[in-house]
């Protein structure tokens, strides 16, 4: 796409905001010149930021706004933040003016603006959170991650759905395959509701792209390019990843500070080890997109810092360079149709797409 | 204690049974020389391997058991077969011939059988499986990691306290901190149950143990020596953290041998890589036991070799000798009394101690 596209991006949200924003956008700025920045927040702070990074300030615009949405905020109290600086920029893109938004503020709060504000699309029950994740055979799209909590079959089924249009728009794979998180991958095993999702999905179009039941392990083994679970256990299983991922960083750091010869034996491995720990940095994989509303929504982490930050921008400008909701808008139609409920198991049934 | 203890040994359950269980035997026994064990299963297989072994030889004896639950049987299934491995060793626990049981075979048909056979001790509601696991400030202890799969208030409170015991036996703290594993830290998230059984807790005899809400990160940090929560999350999130800690091992030995000055690396810093390795080795983390049972029931991996299952073993002396059981028996009856419901939320209320 070699259209100029505006992101919003909430420029007080995150814990080293408004300096780690518009850093981050000074680094993203240079791998996407085609990028206009809606810049969202207390002009008093964020003209000086700009004044001092003048490749930022070629791209962005400064939009005012005086409020900040704390992390405390509970979601009913954010919607009445008329002028929070998230709210003007999921504004901005209910209004047309940018493509998306991104946001380091409150993840609550910014999914109960975007469904209220920008709203999901038609045929879709609920947004959900996916980001992508290292695995051992390549990047894998991990989803729900905190945007539904409980989730039912249908949930579960259209995550599976929604991840897929993601795998082949992000990661640009053409029959990416499907694994439902589940305790064991034996068919009898887990919740109902997954192995009712399961049943959905075998019968559906992505059938052949069904793998089947993954357990946790299969994650960072890269078992199937999309896991598929709720809300809760997605949340838990990324941060535990990313906990382990820390131990064992940590402990490789102190291991060869510890003496002179394991200082040598760092640097004569030092190529791999440095490779080895770009490809696992946590701001690499920074930005959880939410999928199924009616614009871009991008949440990064809230403390990443400006590499991270310019990450979660990398990703928005993927979905938006690669009209994911275009083709996310085409894809729904089928939803509907295949995704039929189980023989002899009354129950909800997938809103048809009216778009 | 100096007295005799038997185990009841499954010896036909795991992959690469019964070789590796006879062969974890004859690790064991050095450690262990009080320990006397009851081995069963097929007669015809396991006396040569006895005999190829004198050490185990000197402290087991076969009881013969010709059948095997496989790794697909349902429970169901599984209790009807009499004359099967498992259910053998675990009718000896029953019937007080062995203090406590050690199977690396079918989980659900070792949780179902010890249900019904060895039973629940009286004021306990579920029993729970618990496992010990490295974090940066050592070992944690974490539960439900699969026996619960749906799991309310009262089940994570009373997990909390097995959870509590168990630290207390095995890690031997004094004051174990408690968290119950959540999307955030932050007192309103999550589901319900989880944020009721945090009222349960702060209001319990072990409210001052009682950290609050952790995320998965936690685990592995160690912000808590107990981590609670339903045994889906609990089994998700144990087998992500390995799968994590396997991709990057995996990394450093490709790292490692990818050129002569990388080997060399290795070389140098090769005492803290190694103590690394073997401190993370998951065969060091292997045996979960079932807390909560009128006996000992410890579950080996099923793929461990001979080392992992000599650690289950470890486990399984620890709790006889440290007599857990009798231990939890009298710290039973403070449950009852003081677990009452939080005001203005009628439910189910503890079973009050019988014992």
């Amino acid at each position: 796409m070699t259209e100029p596209y505006t992101l919003a991006v909430d420029a007080m949200g995150g814990d080293h905001a408004p300096a780690s924003v518009v850093d981050g956008l000074t680094i993203a700025t240079e791998r996407h010149p085609g990028a206009r920045f809606l810049l969202v927040g207390d002009e008093a702070r964020l003209a000086p930021l700009l004044a001092a990074s003048p490749r930022a300030k070629a791209c962005c615009t400064i939009r005012h706004a005086p409020d900040v949405i704390g992390n405390d905020c509970k979601a009913a109290a954010a919607l009445r933040m008329r002028a929070a600086s998230m709210r003007v920029a999921i504004d901005a893109v209910a209004a047309g003016e940018a493509q998306g938004v991104v946001s380091a503020g409150n993840t609550g709060a910014l999914l109960a603006l975007a469904k209220i504000v920008i709203k999901t699309l038609p045929g879709i029950d609920r947004p959900a959170m996916a980001a992508i994740m290292p695995s051992a055979r390549g990047d894998v799209v991990m989803l729900d991650l905190g945007a539904n909590l409980a989730c039912d079959r249908r949930n579960l089924a259209e995550f599976a759905l929604l991840g897929d249009m993601f795998a082949r728009t992000v990661l640009g794979l053409t029959a990416p395959t499907i694994g439902l998180l589940n305790v064991g991958s034996e068919e009898m095993k887990g919740h109902d509701s997954i192995r009712e999702a399961a049943d959905i999905l075998r019968r559906s179009h992505i059938g052949a792209q069904f793998h089947g039941f993954v357990e946790g392990h299969d994650i960072a083994a890269g078992t199937t390019d999309i896991v598929v679970t709720d809300g809760f256990t997605g949340n838990v299983a990324l941060k535990t990843g990313e906990g382990a991922l820390k131990l064992v960083g940590d402990l490789l750091r102190q291991i060869f500070n510890s003496s002179l010869s394991s200082k040598l034996g760092y640097l004569l491995a030092r190529p791999g080890l440095d490779q080895m720990k770009i490809w696992l940095d946590p701001r690499r994989y920074n930005g959880a997109v939410f999928l199924g509303l009616n614009g871009m929504v991008v949440k990064s982490h809230g403390g990443t810092d400006a590499e991270g930050f310019a990450h979660a921008v990398d990703v928005a400008v993927d979905m938006v360079t690669h009209r994911f909701n275009e083709r996310l808008r085409e894809g729904i139609g089928r939803l509907g149709g295949v995704l039929a409920e189980p023989p002899g198991k009354p129950g909800p049934t997938l809103a048809v797409s009216r778009s």
